[in-house]
């Protein structure tokens, strides 16, 4: 997986009212790897409920940069993303999560913000023409409020998961390195062959009338790719029904 | 964009120490189109302050079922999928979110539970056990630890994005439909012949040395998508410098 490197990257929150949601901010920034917060104009901070909410992220709080306006929390940034639930006036270039994410990491070394208004009224429609993009996360129309640092959290996830490809590679190493290999085809057909003949045995199965057994047996067995640990497991199994259904067997 | 049902999907929380995260969860669930939260022996409930956090959603805590074990929460589904951060000593199919949506929505009206453990310790190897795939929230190795709201908040965005297909459609109307019609070609055309004359009258562009201006000007303005509105205003501009340059030639 590619190392994310952020270090360009700011998330910058405007006028936020509670402390808690700036110290979740910055919990879910430090959990997709940013680090460089900007708070314009907090209600209150620094804050022990912010220090509370952001867990093991409290360094983000530390280096906090705080400013008086968003002009002044953007004025080195090539890049500026707007979050925004509304409707515009006037139409903006907007963005999905993911097309942000792929902007600001296109941004290379230039300086990126990633803007999030207040709790209630979000960004003023001023601090909204600073901002050369905006990006609205898509939500169920009948409540598209987010909570603030839910919205940090997508953004930075998509962020996360553009910059290490994650999608592309899998879900991690417990999918590509299974603890053992998979049966082969053939092991697969014998295992079928074996359990065929254990539910002729146990007269589960006629082969004059089979109706759909073996198939409806090979979609259910193919799609769990049996390693072959398990495939052992199953044919020892199949291997003791038999060797009991001859010991009982009264014709021995 | 395709309406999302997620009728047959619950949220369920083992084991929840905070009443905010319960609330928060709310919140984000309702954000994301998801109504069916399952609380699994929440350490309080309900309360004041999951309501609180879960600001518009409350009617998602006044329907949450709550039961006594996770087997109970699970019994009638189809599908069981649970939330891990760490990895475990029996690999077991490990999804990502993305993959966890997709899965979620084939089971179509199969009943499938996206399962979250508590805020310390997560699920047990047991309650993972019951469930048929892992779901992983890729993160900073440094600090993979996410805010339980935060979990729900991104596995339930990714089932509606997926759900809506809203990264294959963009961003939302205002992308489509901008205010005004795009400039044609023809247009960009005329304004760069209109432009370059401008710039050869005001000696700022030599034709006989023109280095790369007009490609690289080609390029800047190639990038923005003008519209008919905005090409008039610079059309209109170049004008009025021509005229105001005619104006002050001494040999007029």
């Amino acid at each position: 997986m590619t190392k994310a490197d952020f270090r360009n990257i700011s998330v910058v929150l405007v006028n936020t009212s509670h402390p808690g949601n700036i110290g979740a901010s910055a919990r879910a920034m430090n959990n997709m790897g940013l680090t460089n917060l900007v708070l314009v104009r907090p209600k209150e901070f620094p804050s022990g409920v912010a220090i509370g909410r952001a867990a093991s992220a409290v360094a983000l709080l530390d280096n906090a940069r705080v400013v008086d306006s968003l002009t002044e929390a953007v004025a080195d940034c090539g890049l500026v993303i707007g979050a925004s639930a509304r409707s515009r006036r006037i139409p903006w270039p907007l963005l999905t999560p993911a097309q942000c994410a792929e902007k600001a990491l296109e941004a290379g070394t230039n300086r990126v913000a990633l803007v999030f208004g207040r709790e209630d009224t979000g960004l003023s429609n001023e601090e909204l023409r600073l901002c050369h993009y905006h990006v609205r996360i898509p939500a169920n129309p009948g409540y598209s409020s987010l909570n603030l640092a839910a919205a940090v959290m997508v953004i930075c996830y998509e962020l996360y998961k553009t910059a290490t490809g994650v999608d592309k590679e899998g879900a991690g190493p417990a999918e590509r390195e299974w603890d053992q290999e998979l049966a082969t085809g053939e092991d697969l057909e014998r295992f079928y062959r074996h359990l065929e003949s254990v539910l002729i045995a146990v007269d589960f199965h006629d082969p004059e009338n089979p109706r759909q057994l073996m198939q409806r047996i090979r979609r259910l067995f193919g799609r769990i790719r049996i390693d072959v640990m398990e495939m052992s497991i199953l044919r020892g199994m199949l291997s003791n029904i038999e060797q009991n259904l001859r010991k009982r067997d009264p014709m021995d």
